[in-house]
C-alpha cells in the first residue's frame, strides 16, 4: 500500500520531469532570445516543485512502512532506487542548497564572459564561493553517507564508485598513457591527411546525419534530431531530442557528434518502458551513460570497418572528393594530438585530460589544494600529461569547463570511466559475438541486440558493478581500453 | 500583505501555465508520435497541479484579508481578476468536473472518427452524456453567478456578454446579413476568377508568411512560426507560438491563416509586460482575441490596398502569374459563397453560421432543445440562413465542429462578436487617423499603434464594455460591422 503511495508520488516528480526536460530542450533548439526571462523563471517554479515533491514530509512514514510490506524483488530494487533519490534531495540544509545554487549560478554566469577575457583574477573570488559551499556540501553528504567528502560527491554521479577505486586506476593510466601518446604521435608522424573541402551545406549534413541516425536504429517515432549551440542528448525515454551544431566548413565533427549522442539517446530510448516513470527506470550513471556514446563514437563509428560504411554515403551526400576515401576518413578520425581543449581531444589523449581534472578536483573538495593554487596545478599536470605550456592561458587552460563553475564536482571522472566502461563492452560483445568487423560490415543488428540485453534494460535495477561483471566478466577493468588503444593506434 | 502573497501564488501558476503552453505547442509541432502517451501523462499531471494551485484551501483567507488592504486602483483590479479566475476554478463540484472532463474527452475522441464516418446515431449517446453534465455545470455556475444557464457559460469566454444583448444582437443579423449574402452572391455572379497555378513549394510559402509577419510587426525576439495540423496562436506572451498548415496547390489560405494568426500574437506580444504574470495582464476575452485576428485579417490583410502590396510579394516569392495581378487576388479574397463548413466560410457568411450556432446552444443549454433534435434544427437554419440542404450530412453538418464534443458551450458568439469588435476599432480608427487606405498604403505603424494604446496593453485592466466603449464609442454596436460589410462587398 505505502510502496503503492511512494510509485504514484514519483510517477509524478516523473511527469514534471518531463515537462522540465522538453522546455529545457526547448529553451536550447527552438525558443527566441526574448523568451528566457519567462522561461527560466517556470524552469526555476518547476525545480521548486519537483525539489518539493521529493522533500514531501509523508515520504519518510511511506518508506518505513513499504520496507514492511512483501515486495517482489524488481519492487524492492525499486524501492531503493526511490531512497536513494530522496536520500540525495533531502541530506543538505535547505539553506545549504539555496546558497550553492546562487553562487553557482552567479559563478556560471559571470565565467561565459570572463572566459573569453581569460580573467581568472576576476573568477576567483567567485569560484572561491562555489568551492567553500562545495566543500560544506561535501561535507554533510560525506557525514550521511559515511563516506569521505570526493566520494560523497562521486556517489551523486556514479553510485558505489569510489577514490580507492579511482586512485589506482589514474595511477595506472599515468603509467601507461602519456607513452602511449608518444608512440602514437611518432607513428602518425609525416602519414598523409586530407582534410575534406567544403562548405558543406547545413541541409545535407543533416540529411547524412539522419540517415546515419538510421543505420545505427535510432527510433524517430520517440526522437528527433535538431540544433544548439553546446549538443546534447535531451527530452524523456519515449521522446529524445539530440542536438548538433554543424559547421559549414568541417562535415566531420557534427557527424560524429551526432553518432556521439544517438548512442546516449538508444540507452534511454531502450530503458525498460514498464519502468520508466520511476528512478529505477533510469540510466544507471552517468559513466554507463557515457560507456553508450563512446561505444558509439568510439568502438562502432572509429572503427575502420565503420568508417568504410561511412566514406560511401559522404560521397552521396556532398559529391566526392579525394579526402572521402576511406583510408583517409580513417586516419582523420584517429589522428592523435595533444591540445589544450578537453571537448576537441581525441580518443587517447582525452583521459590525461581526466587524470588531471580528477587529481584537482579531488584534492580541492578534501580541502589539500586551494582554489588560488589551481592555476599553478594545472599548468604542472598539463606539462606533465600532454607536454603543453598553459601558463597564463587561464581561457584554454583551468577556466576551460562549465563544471566546476556551479559546482558539479566529481563529474569528470564519469568521461573516462564510460571510454573503459565501453571498451570491455566490446571486448565483451566480441568474446560472443566474433569480431566487431564482421558485425560492422555485415548486420549490426546483433550489437545492439547485446547492448540492449546487457546495458539498456537492466536501466537500475542492479549497481554499476553487478552489471559490468555480468554483462563483460568484470566490474571495472582498464585492460581492454588500453588494449584497444594499442590495437587501435600501434596495431 | 495578503496581496502579496496572492500575487506570488498567482504568478507560480502562470508560470506552471508557461510549461504546459510549450509543452502544449511542442506536441502539435514538434513531438514524434510516439511520444504522445508520456506527453499526455505529463500534462494531465500539470493540470491538477494548476487547478489545485487555483482551489489551495489558503485562498479564500487570502482574498478576504487583500480587500481590507490598501490598493493601487490597478491593485484592486488585479485582485478582482484574480478572484474570477479563482471562483471559475471552485465553483463546480470537484466530481462534476471530473465527470465533464472525462465524458468530454471521450465524446471528443469518437468524434475524431465518428464523423468522417458520418456517424450520428454512434456520437448521440456520447454526446447526450455531455450535454446532460453541461448542463448540470450550467445550473451550478447560474446559480452560483446569479445568471441564467447559457450566460453563466458565456462568461467564462465574454466575461459580461449576456444572451439578453446577443439575442437582439442575432435578431438584427438575421434581419439583414441573409439579404446582403443574396445580394453579394448577385453582384459577383460572372466576375472573372483566376486560381493561382501551383505547386507553391512549402519553403517559399514560409518565407512569404515570414515576410508578411514582420510587415505586420510580429517580435521575431519573442516568438516564432512553426507547422501543426490545426493552426493555432500558443506559448507565452514573452514568446508567442504560431502555426500555419501549407497546401502545396494553394498559397492564398495559408497566407491569410498566418495573417489571422498574426493579429492574435500580436495582442499577446503587445500585454503590458509589467502584469503579464497574472489574471489581469492577459487577453480581456475571446471575442478581444477574435477582434485582433480578425482586423489584422479581414480589416487589414483583404482590404484591397494591402492586398495591392501583396501582389508583388506573391511574384517575388513564386514567379509572376496573371492570378496574382491585385484585382485578380482581392476578387479572390473576397469571393462570397455559401458553403456547408465553418471554418470554410468567407467574411460575409460566416456570421450565418454562428447565428445558427448560438440559436441551438442556447436552446439545448437553456433545456429547449434535445441532443436527438440537433440534426433537424440544424437543417431548418442552414435551410434559412445559407439556403443549403444538409439533411442526413452529418459529417458537414452539426458534427462538423469540435466545441460541442468536449462540452465548450457558450464559445461561438466569440467570432461574431470579435468580427463585430473589429469592425468597430476600424471604423474608430479612421475617425481618428484618417483612412485606412492611406495608412496601409504607406505606413502601418500607426494602426499598430492605436491598437496597442487602444487594446493591447489595457489587457484585463477594464471589461470589454468599458474597454470599447473607451476605444471605439460604444461597447458593442453592429453597425460598423454592417458597413462595412455594405461597403466592401457591394460599395
Amino acid at each position: 500500500m505505502s510502496y503503492a503511495l511512494l510509485v504514484e508520488h514519483f510517477e509524478q516528480l516523473h511527469h514534471l520531469q518531463h515537462l522540465g526536460a522538453i522546455c529545457g530542450w526547448d529553451q536550447a533548439t527552438m525558443m527566441p532570445p526574448g523568451g528566457n526571462e519567462a522561461r527560466a523563471e517556470a524552469l526555476s517554479t518547476l525545480a521548486v516543485l519537483c525539489h518539493r515533491q521529493l522533500q514531501d514530509p509523508c515520504l519518510g512514514d511511506w518508506f518505513a512502512a513499504a520496507e514492511q510490506e512483501p515486495l517482489a524483488p524488481e519492487q524492492a530494487t525499486g524501492l531503493r532506487e526511490m531512497q536513494r533519490a530522496w536520500r540525495d534531495a533531502t541530506l543538505l540544509p535547505a539553506d545549504l542548497v539555496r546558497q550553492l545554487s546562487l553562487a553557482g549560478s552567479r559563478c556560471e554566469h559571470a565565467w561565459r564572459s570572463l572566459r573569453p577575457a581569460n580573467d581568472w583574477a576576476g573568477f576567483l573570488p567567485l569560484f572561491e564561493e562555489v568551492l567553500n559551499l562545495s566543500r560544506q556540501a561535501a561535507s554533510a553528504r560525506a557525514e550521511a553517507l559515511g563516506l569521505s567528502r570526493y566520494d560523497s560527491l562521486l556517489e551523486k554521479y556514479e553510485p558505489g564508485m569510489r577514490s580507492a577505486r579511482l586512485d589506482p586506476l589514474f595511477d595506472g593510466l599515468r603509467g601507461w598513457l602519456p607513452g602511449l601518446i608518444g608512440e602514437v604521435q611518432e607513428k602518425q608522424r609525416g602519414e598523409p591527411l586530407l582534410a575534406p573541402r567544403g562548405p558543406f551545406a547545413i541541409e545535407r549534413q543533416k540529411a547524412l546525419g539522419l540517415e546515419v541516425m538510421r543505420l545505427l536504429g535510432f527510433d524517430f517515432n520517440h526522437g528527433r534530431l535538431d540544433v544548439s549551440a553546446h549538443p546534447f542528448c535531451g527530452g524523456v525515454s519515449e521522446d529524445v531530442r539530440l542536438t548538433t551544431r554543424y559547421n559549414e566548413q568541417d562535415v566531420t565533427q557534427a557527424l560524429m557528434g551526432i553518432i556521439h549522442e544517438t548512442g546516449h539517446a538508444r540507452y534511454e530510448q531502450g530503458l525498460p518502458a514498464a519502468l520508466r516513470k520511476l528512478p529505477v527506470g533510469q540510466a544507471r550513471s552517468m559513466g554507463v551513460h557515457e560507456s553508450q556514446s563512446l561505444f558509439f563514437e568510439m568502438q562502432l563509428a572509429r572503427h575502420p570497418t565503420f568508417i568504410a560504411r561511412l566514406a560511401p554515403l559522404l560521397d552521396t551526400h556532398f559529391g566526392p572528393q579525394p579526402a572521402f576515401a576511406a583510408d583517409n576518413l580513417a586516419r582523420l578520425y584517429t589522428r592523435v594530438a595533444p591540445g589544450l581543449i578537453r571537448v576537441d581531444a581525441d580518443e587517447v589523449t582525452y583521459p590525461a585530460h581526466i587524470m588531471l581534472r580528477y587529481e584537482i578536483e579531488r584534492d580541492l573538495i578534501e580541502g589539500k589544494l586551494e582554489a588560488r593554487d589551481l592555476p599553478e596545478r594545472w599548468d604542472q599536470l598539463m606539462q606533465r600529461y600532454l607536454g603543453l605550456d598553459t601558463r597564463g592561458n587561464y581561457r584554454d587552460g583551468c577556466l576551460q569547463d562549465i563544471h566546476w563553475t556551479d559546482g558539479s564536482f566529481g563529474y569528470f571522472p564519469s568521461y573516462t570511466l564510460g571510454a573503459i566502461y565501453a571498451a570491455q563492452q566490446a571486448a565483451a560483445m566480441q568474446r560472443q559475438l566474433g569480431p566487431l568487423e564482421a558485425l560492422i560490415a555485415e548486420d549490426m543488428s546483433p550489437i545492439f541486440h547485446w547492448l540492449r540485453q546487457h546495458i539498456w534494460q537492466h536501466a537500475s535495477l542492479q549497481d554499476t558493478a553487478t552489471l559490468m561483471t555480468r554483462a563483460c566478466g568484470q566490474a571495472l577493468d582498464p585492460a581492454p581500453f588500453r588494449s584497444h588503444l594499442e590495437q587501435r593506434y600501434l596495431g
